[in-house]
């Protein structure tokens, strides 16, 4: 078993998102990932996909789910459900920070862009 | 894809323990289950396990997890990681509300006691 402070977890950046795996391979899980991320006003992750399944668990601030042959809007407070290679996009659409706890069924994660080119990210995952 | 309103989903409850199901087999998840729970001050978790990873997401409150031949306490902002078949409980060391998100790489979340009994769940998992 593993008590981690969270604090002391590295934290990483793409574009507009500040990122820290909470949990992964490195704490020897084989089947689950745990991401905290938050997405700056006008940020949006890149149009991806996953081949595994995604809750995201939304804390605060305000955002729109594309993928699926739908558009979202969402709050805060709110559980958003990704089924394994659907594209998706999460778009901070509020004055604040989208702040979100992303889980997925697998570990490490791959991130595929909707031309199906691997997406290297700058954490492990 | 489900965007869920969290209040929407229904409480349940076991002593000391208020919680909600946030994402798991009902929105049509296959190896995920997404719970939230608070723990009373006072209140525990029964010693209990799982055949599947588990990870523990503590927003606030003071705890204590016990297993695997430890104990380890915690404050807010920690992870907590809990193999599968590992007995564990966590405790409620602290004068206010234990939140945590737990996650889990199966679903329905099966749970064992100690002695190896199921342990009925009151809410869908």
């Amino acid at each position: 078993m593993h008590v981690i402070e969270n604090e002391t977890l590295p934290d990483a950046t793409l574009p507009g998102i500040d990122h820290k795996t909470l949990a992964g391979a490195a704490q020897g899980l084989a089947h689950l990932s745990v991401w905290r991320q938050a997405i700056a006003p006008g940020g949006a992750t890149p149009p991806h996909r996953h081949d595994c399944e995604e809750v995201v668990v939304v804390e605060a601030g305000r955002g729109r789910l594309v993928g699926g042959g739908t558009t979202r809007t969402f709050g805060p407070d709110t559980t958003l459900v990704i089924p394994p290679n659907v594209d998706h996009q999460i778009v901070n659409i509020g004055d604040e920070s989208l702040r979100m706890t992303a889980v997925f069924a697998m570990t490490p994660v791959a991130v595929f862009l909707t031309d199906g080119q691997p997406l290297p990210l700058p954490w492990a995952s």
